[in-house]
């Protein structure tokens, strides 16, 4: 990609291109964000609409049976099933990524004490997202375990015969470094400990084979590249080995095998349809509905492959114009140079003020976002790439405004340096 | 009452009657049903569509700041505190109601044990919402407690040295009848037991004072008086002298220090914040803050004193009404007679037929729903009423189309016989 009109052209030869006019994406704007909100399908406000005025405000409580209510748990899993590969009845959508994390990891736990008590190490990446070492954290505390942080390169090393569970996220939040699903589930499983991935930086932008990898559990966010809408409800897999062997934790009254029985002894249903706990917020999950509905479309057009061949091409074209457009201001590549290595996101580091410069771009109409470094990485600037709306010239404008924040220095200007609430 | 007429006047002097314009009700229905999901404010079509639209559809990622969606969990708890006696810092809208629970008497067992070890007893009542007694009974089952079911009638004399949390939902949902918070808050705490409330059928339809009562733990959901929407998010309180004892055990990112700051390392908040858990759902919550500003304007009209009034007034008439007007079909007042016993519900139960004439009252258009017994009560046809848009006059032509039902036998046809998913 070596001009604008080369950009507009692999535009116009994009197999999904057809897509992009399926989102609203606000004019003047290059949104490389939806790593962490999906941008807004365009059927979405309408079936939103729908759900409130007609089956709520019409249908009222007869909607859980007339507008399938009741069952959407289920009908979006089995809509997310074939981009983790799973079958469509092994997952469901239910709370948040954080509290399907705490019942799998909560069931693993239990499960491997069963297998050996003396296995009592929870094995995880330093830099996994907070959320997932949190929870971690936890139930080690809880439960009498120990949480282990290591280093991403060390992982195998650490995974001796004292690991109960590994949990990873599939893609790292802050470098995009993606780890090899199949072949860590199975060094876990070689080690004789449980995996359970976290695939909400990764379902929706690379292909996922659970199955196909032998792993134990996954959750997932929908609210990524999934364009569910700002806190849209998460999803859980349970590998049918495991998924009746024990009660989740939070068994509420959806996870009942009769619900409307209202028996008071808790009988989890069977299958994953037990991971399902209280009552869930019906109008997030139909805006999830839509979002999930462009990726069925998607099978016709080469699906996750071809999903994934755009990503690499966009995260690929990006690395290769900051490094050729934006040189001697410092930039550093964060995430892997191997595509093969690497998720749907792209972060460079600035030596001193990576926040500021983010600021500077997205005031020009670039959005990525800023993450703050740890011991392994320094402060980054983070795009992510949804190959379902983002394109080639997108990159290249970005790029542009990327130089010209750096050569005005505009990002030295006071504003910039403001810190939000959310960064 | 003793007629249609009557009916008329005294929605005429209604002082409350300026709300019921505030909802959309669908023409011809009569909807009881409040009680398991509130009604559509008007008001909330537009805003979700403006959420959608234009919050996340054009400001995406950066709503987060610039439209308060990270502080909606803070505002919406806010909003809620003067409905349950409660500091606006002492609220906090997250999870499911289940889910709220689940944290709560994690939390709760956790400062019994402290206070004393041998109190090892999770005490409810046998015809708790089975999501209560689920969810208490699997943290029984994993933390080595015994969870005691007894009859209501017998709740104060099982609060015996043994037990360290009493759980109790404040009106149960199967038989409308409301337990005295303050005095069971006193008598827990007299017995040296923790109190945790559940207020899913009460909050917003009756007052309610945790301060006042010294309770421990709240929670309760969105959804039914609060009219938030199918699903709406729930809430959770606790009392100061607790907040800041213990982790809750879904230590997700939100509820960390400084959830920005992405360290390995889980600090949670100061005060109620730390029972945040994931990404709440925008969207559903969004819906909730609808509901939510009608109790706001409430607060000119009478507050909910004036709300439980009329709930009062409407349980009153309702019950006159059905033992007037539809007599020799054995219909029975399962609810307590007494106001001060009962909360915004009336139920009947049919000594063989509740489902089905039931589903022929709703077929008329006259929307209830059916719950079925337990060991303590029969099936039942239960009534919710919701002061804020429903009236007298409703009341009146619901009894002459149970009256109907009942004296046409229309309920038997086979159609009435047929159970939904969903009852």
């Amino acid at each position: 990609m070596r001009s604008r009109e080369e950009a507009l052209a692999l535009d116009q030869q994009d197999p999904l291109k057809e897509f992009r006019d399926l989102f609203v994406l606000p004019p003047g704007l290059i949104y490389f964000d939806g790593n962490s909100l999906g941008a807004l399908p365009k059927r979405t406000a309408e079936q939103v609409a729908h759900v409130v005025n007609h089956e709520w405000g019409q249908e009222l409580i007869r909607a859980w049976n007339s507008a399938g209510w009741f069952t959407l748990p289920q009908r979006l899993g089995g809509m997310i099933a074939p981009l983790i590969g799973a079958k469509p009845s092994e997952v469901v959508v239910t709370d948040s990524t954080s509290v399907n994390l705490y019942k799998v990891l909560h069931v693993a736990m239990s499960i491997a004490l069963e297998n050996d008590p003396n296995r009592r190490v929870v094995l995880t990446e330093r830099s996994n997202f907070p959320t997932d070492i949190y929870i971690a954290e936890g139930l080690c505390r809880e439960r009498g375990f120990e949480l282990r942080l290591v280093d991403a390169s060390a992982l195998r090393e650490a995974l001796d015969a004292s690991v109960a569970v590994l949990v990873l996220t599939h893609v790292n939040y802050r470098t995009g470094a993606m780890f090899p699903l199949s072949d860590i589930s199975r060094a876990a499983k070689a080690a004789g400990a449980l995996m359970i991935w976290d695939l909400a930086h990764s379902a929706g932008a690379v292909p996922i084979d659970l199955s196909a990898a032998d792993a134990d559990f996954a959750v997932g966010c929908g609210y990524k590249y999934l364009n569910g809408g700002p806190g849209a409800p998460a999803f859980v897999w349970v590998h049918a080995r495991h998924v009746d062997r024990a009660w989740q934790p939070l068994n509420g009254w959806i996870g009942h095998r009769a619900p409307f029985e209202f028996t008071p002894d808790y009988q989890p249903q069977v299958g994953i349809n037990r991971y399902l706990a209280g009552t869930p917020p019906i109008i997030s999950m139909a805006a999830l509905a839509c979002g999930l509905e462009l990726f069925e479309r998607l099978q016709a057009r080469g699906g996750i492959t071809a999903l994934r061949q755009k990503s690499v091409a966009l995260t690929t074209a990006f690395i290769e114009q900051v490094e050729a457009r934006c040189p001697g201001f410092g930039l550093q590549l964060i995430s892997p140079r191997e595509p093969e290595l690497r998720g749907s996101q792209v972060c460079f580091s600035h030596p001193t003020h990576s926040y500021a410069i983010m600021q500077a771009l997205i005031a020009r109409g670039v959005i990525g976002d800023y993450r703050k470094g740890d011991a392994n990485t320094p402060d980054i600037l983070r795009f992510g790439f949804a190959p379902l709306y983002n394109g080639f010239v997108e990159v290249w404008d970005a790029v542009e405004q990327l130089n010209q924040v750096l050569c005005s220095s505009e990002w030295k200007q006071p504003q910039f340096q403001q810190r939000a609430l959310v960064t």
